[in-house]
């Protein structure tokens, strides 16, 4: 028995390097960063988080404050599932996805913390243990870079150590996004593994058409290319093209998750920790995605989906975000011949530095 | 051009009379009312409104306060439709349902109410016309009255005028419910309508058995006998027993409308403006509906829906909810010869009594 003494949430508005631009959420100058510390009867500390774009940031805190935390105080943080339960029917007629998921996944994450804590393990043993490491690659927010801009920028990703890319494509006139993607595959080579990422700016026709257009330059997955909500929609591209296809940092209930496997024809699934359920949804996810024969990959927050992607059977690629959380805490990601390393600390393995943050603090 | 110059919102906690219970929410001992009034350049005035049965309710102002409310000043109120997607564009990354749904509603409600104040229109015109009033129901929330004050309960609401009840159901011993189902037939006699909610408390299994075991009293719909994620599972109730199925209080989203008209077997439809996109939102799922022959009932907040109900084609039964929101506005429900009647003065016709609420006002 390990009850809850205490839950303090922060919020953080932390500045980017530069603008990045996508298909659908326009300019981002800064990501929001929303840290949630539990405090143990005993002493011991566990911290979990989630992020976003920009936007929702305080409306997150406030259901952390207001709605979450008070229900937890006294609460036994080793039943996790019993909390996870817990959390989803006490807000359920406001929840089922939105800003709830990324509360309940700042909570969830915090509580797998303490219990890696508690047991002396890391969270990619905690969570599977298949293995330490994992495949990765770098996932620009380019959209918006002239073409010499965007090929330097995937220079930089190679020279960090990687040897899988993936950009922005959504453009107004979709012969850019043809002329963009033949340009990094000519600057790659062959060998290097290369998606595209639409952020569900496309119809279904839309889709086939650029998809059909691209495919002899080799692409590994076609993310998002049109809404995540329109299941059918993906199949539809997906009988109708070559190009893998995957989704999941829109999708954050097991519910959404099924759908999408039964209707969606993914080849690769994207569930977010952040957003999805912590470290709880994202188990939930990727087994699930396990019994249909999909690799289970990650979206944002490297940092922590080390752990998770590497733990897993069905373990897919782990995306290295452009919002660079990692480089704000202990540990920024480790690459070792390609692959990303998961920390070997008991715990998420994920510290934050608060004295780096602290300036960035809004609530 | 109606350029809007400010948006205030208020956050209420108001206390119910007595504590109120159904299956999967517990006890309510309040509610929660949000409200967004919103001023344009020229000084005119609209509020709109959300509520919630005790959660999120800060988490709602947060959103509308920090990310609606900024992105709004200066738009154009002309513009719904184009409020309306920016809305969901500019939050889709925390949106897609939950809180998200409810603070769009309140913002698209006041701009709602604006349109009729500038148009010299009642809603119930500016919505669709078709009526000035519609079949109303009394639905309790009173799954822990003991029997006879329950029945206390429902013959107050004849006496009240109206001819249409629902009570709720889903008691751990399931002949509980099943013997108070068959009082409240007995109670009211063969000619009112009777209608049992389980507020999705049941496997498929137990549905299907509750079903079968009280059809002989003739009830209207079995609303939400499941999780309203589970459309399959709908269809399957509804495909095993003979009372018509209704849901859509948990309906945010027009994708999931879409959704539970294609797989849930759906008899009834009953969206919420205060958390499916206000009038907007409740427009399109009630058109939606249409197509699919089903009929556009409603879920809480009457003072509002009694408009919305009447003004279309497909109209069916308007909830008169236990959060009595109506008994705090300027205009109580008006019923006749069982009939809930709308306003008829330019706006919503929802004019909330200011100083009667002020007392409650926690943000
Ligand atoms: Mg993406
Ligand atoms: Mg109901």
């Amino acid at each position: 028995m390990s009850p809850i003494k205490s839950i303090e949430n922060r919020l953080y508005k932390i500045p980017l390097a530069e603008i990045l631009s996508d298909a659908k959420h326009g300019d981002h100058d800064h990501f929001e960063l929303i840290t949630c510390t539990i405090t143990l009867e005993d002493g011991s500390q566990g911290t979990g988080y989630t992020y976003t774009g920009g936007k929702g940031g305080y409306s997150i805190k406030a259901m952390l404050d207001y709605d979450l935390a008070p229900s937890l105080i006294g609460a036994d943080a080793e039943n996790i599932d019993a909390i996870y339960d817990h959390m989803e029917w006490h807000i359920h007629y406001v929840g089922r996805g939105g800003i709830s998921s990324f509360a309940i996944s700042a909570v969830d994450i915090a509580l797998w913390d303490l219990k890696g804590k508690r047991l002396g393990e890391p969270l990619w043993k905690m969570a599977g243990g298949h293995s330490d490491r994992c495949k990765a690659y770098c996932g620009g927010i380019d959209l918006h870079f002239p073409l010499d801009k965007l090929l330097r920028s995937i220079e930089g990703y190679l020279e960090r150590g990687h040897n899988a890319v993936k950009i922005k494509i959504g453009r107004a006139n979709m012969q850019e996004d043809i002329d963009r993607i033949a340009a990094v595959r000519e600057l790659i080579g062959p060998d290097v593994t290369f998606m595209i990422d639409a952020n569900y700016s496309l119809t279904v026709e839309q889709a086939i058409t650029l998809s059909k257009s691209v495919e002899q330059h080799d692409i590994t997955w076609f993310e998002e290319p049109t809404i995540p909500d329109d299941y059918q929609g993906f199949a539809e591209i997906a009988s109708n093209t070559s190009i893998p296809l995957a989704m999941g940092e829109n999708l954050h209930t097991i519910h959404e998750f099924g759908y999408a496997f039964e209707q969606a024809s993914l080849s690769f699934v994207q569930p977010d920790a952040s957003n999805c359920g912590g470290v709880t949804g994202w188990l939930r996810a990727a087994q699930l995605a396990n019994k249909y024969g999909i690799p289970a990959c990650s979206h944002g927050m490297q940092e922590l989906h080390v752990s998770l992607v590497s733990s897993q059977p069905n373990s897919g690629w782990l995306e290295v975000h452009s919002f660079p959380i990692d480089q704000y805490t202990k540990r920024p990601l480790v690459v070792e011949e390609h692959l990303a390393v998961a920390p070997n600390t008991p715990g998420t393995g994920v510290e934050f530095d608060w004295h780096k943050i602290a300036k960035y603090q809004v609530a």
